[in-house]
């Protein structure tokens, strides 16, 4: 049966390029990069190569930049570690009421140990105010943290201006952008949006599973969270993953490179899809309207029908999605970011996303507009009135 | 020129066959765990499939196996997570001097924020006296790090008699060992060691860079450090890396399938070398005699050569060796280890590390001892007296 993987917010396939890249610096540049001899400043010069790539994609020093095990310990790092480094001038910290579980656990974690936290709702499409967060702002207040791009209905916030908000109120305030599901999807230039810690993640840009980006700006002062043989000037200890980081590097490089065209692909499989299902009674889709959000992921809610249901259903029929985000494990819970927008509780339970990439096809998109107009009616017999 | 690559403590080559799955998982079994669907199921699997194949080797229930990072990040969840979830019984610590930074600098955070740590000294072959263990235990001991093969030296330390003197002065503390070196050398059975906690690399055994394992016993409780998703029971958030954990699995797996052979062949290597290289004047090995410490390790102190000159001059004839570890960044620095066996100050910095894997063949031991009579007798024709 032919696949469509339409969950693409949740994790990518490898581009061949990268895992073929990766292969090879595996079985031949093999060194640590904190040896002394040819082996190890070979890998050393990798790790440079793919931060000086991936500093030109920022329009940043490649100093700027530590790398990670994934987005959710760049996440960790910013926020735990920009506020524990900070706490002498203050212990409040802003976020909002959709970020990601790896920005909304870490921000507890500081309320169990004497932070305090102003989480900032969001109007019906998923948008912050930068006037909320401007008026949020106290005198005490040492990080402000807002995801770019929402992964469970794709709206993307105005950063530069809640940035340009955060440092006219107060310029020593830290702001954290958690970028994962935006990087790689819009341009994303740190120093012009006033951001100060930005978080990324390879996998979700057809790059490896185990490398995540942390851009930290010159000034900004962190307190470490792992600690050994100071690797990553004392940052972040651990023999650096040479092969993975070259591959967020390679996977990064091809997506920017061709990163308008790219988005138009995205958009229009998004648009077609979009309206290839308003015929569906019923059917609505979640975020922003037009090309204001994420150009790669589409959020249906489809009342009436159970979205694991339907999402089995969808299965059967070779088209992958997932109910709510698949980035948290696959506990059912309730939403935070469906819940903040304001759906109706009725309708928590029956909403999918369908993410893209620039690996799926129209084809793609057409196969779950098939599939989803022979399902729904059918799965809707099944439901309890 | 021939290479001969004697630097495997640092890092190793990835074995082919790990490399090789490793890029088909990336391409077509690239799933997110926590998805529902099929392609999740699939990851989800590989994943349950590696904690099998670990879990085997470690004579451990699967569910005991964690997958982190890097051999750092395991000892730093086992040795700050465990403190942070045993705080209420005391808030005392005993590990060796001669430890991996990343346990050493994590027990100096831990000092920092209100612990008390005993450092134990070790003798000149690099052991720790497990009466010393038990004389340091304190009503307020809640944890013992000690490691099971030093990465400088290769002593071997007797874990399992350590263990039983502290489950006999008291039960609840905790054991943790860091098997970074001695994982896949060695025979290691935590529950047998009385052991708790147990960290181990992928990139020390042909596995890929960017992959640790923490072995946790099913009574052990510990703090996260990383928060988000969820994934991993709430111990370690953050999207699996599936390829790397398959990998890790399968070098392991290959390593021990032929565990006592290879350890006759790594120590066959060691032992031509240290015999052939025993009439250059004034030259000794550091660690325990014979068979006792590690196979792999070859510590040589070559007096009135300084061991970065050394280490340059074998690198021009092919022979990669590092100075002191290599685990840690390359600032020059005094190694604790060579401190703690008592070396003599004027020859902490003439020594060097030579250390094997399966990898290596008699003919890069030959290389190596050819290479030192060569260059020490012209090396040391520049040493100020």
């Amino acid at each position: 049966m032919r696949e469509a993987y339409l969950d693409n917010s949740a994790t990518t396939r490898c581009f061949p390029e990268v895992a073929g890249l990766m292969h090879r610096i595996s079985l031949e540049e093999y060194g640590n990069p904190s040896s002394m001899h040819h082996r190890g400043v070979e890998a050393e010069k990798i790790i440079r190569e793919a931060a000086g790539t991936l500093a030109g994609i920022l329009k940043v020093p490649e100093k700027t930049l530590l790398f990670t095990s994934c987005g959710t310990e760049s996440d960790n790092i910013a926020i735990i570690g920009g506020a524990l480094a900070s706490q002498r001038k203050g212990k409040h910290l802003i976020t909002t009421a959709i970020e990601h579980p790896a920005v909304l656990e870490s921000m507890r974690f500081l309320e169990k140990i004497g932070f305090s936290v102003t989480y900032l709702p969001v109007d019906r499409y998923g948008t912050v105010s930068p006037q909320d967060v401007e008026d949020a702002m106290r005198p005490d207040t040492i990080l402000v943290s807002v995801m770019h791009t929402n992964n469970e209905i794709g709206s993307v916030q105005p950063i530069a201006e809640i940035g340009e908000r955060i440092k006219g109120k107060n310029r020593s305030a830290l702001f954290h952008v958690d970028a994962v599901q935006g990087f790689g999807k819009a341009q994303i230039l740190p120093r012009k949006m006033h951001v100060d810690l930005l978080s990324a993640s390879a996998h979700k840009i057809h790059g490896p599973k185990g490398v995540g980006l942390l851009y930290c700006g010159e000034k900004v002062r962190l307190q470490n969270l792992i600690f050994g043989g100071g690797q990553q000037g004392g940052m972040r200890s651990g023999t650096e993953n040479v092969p993975g980081i070259a591959g967020m590097a390679e996977a990064a490089k091809a997506l920017y490179e061709n990163l308008d065209e790219d988005r138009e692909k995205l958009f229009a499989m998004r648009e077609y899809l979009a309206g290839a299902v308003q015929d569906i009674p019923g059917i609505y889709v979640n975020g922003q309207p037009g090309r204001e959000g994420a150009p790669h992921i589409l959020s249906l809610t489809v009342p009436g029908v159970r979205a694991e249901v339907l999402l089995h259903a969808l299965e059967e029929k070779g088209v992958y999605v997932s109910s709510g985000s698949a980035c948290s494990t696959n506990r059912p819970h309730i939403s935070d970011t469906l819940t903040a927008i304001g759906m109706k509780r009725e309708d928590l339970d029956s909403t999918i996303r369908l993410s893209f990439s620039v690996m799926n096809t129209m084809e793609d998109a057409q196969q779950a507009a098939y599939a989803l107009h022979e399902l729904v009616p059918f799965l809707r017999q099944f439901t309890r009135h």
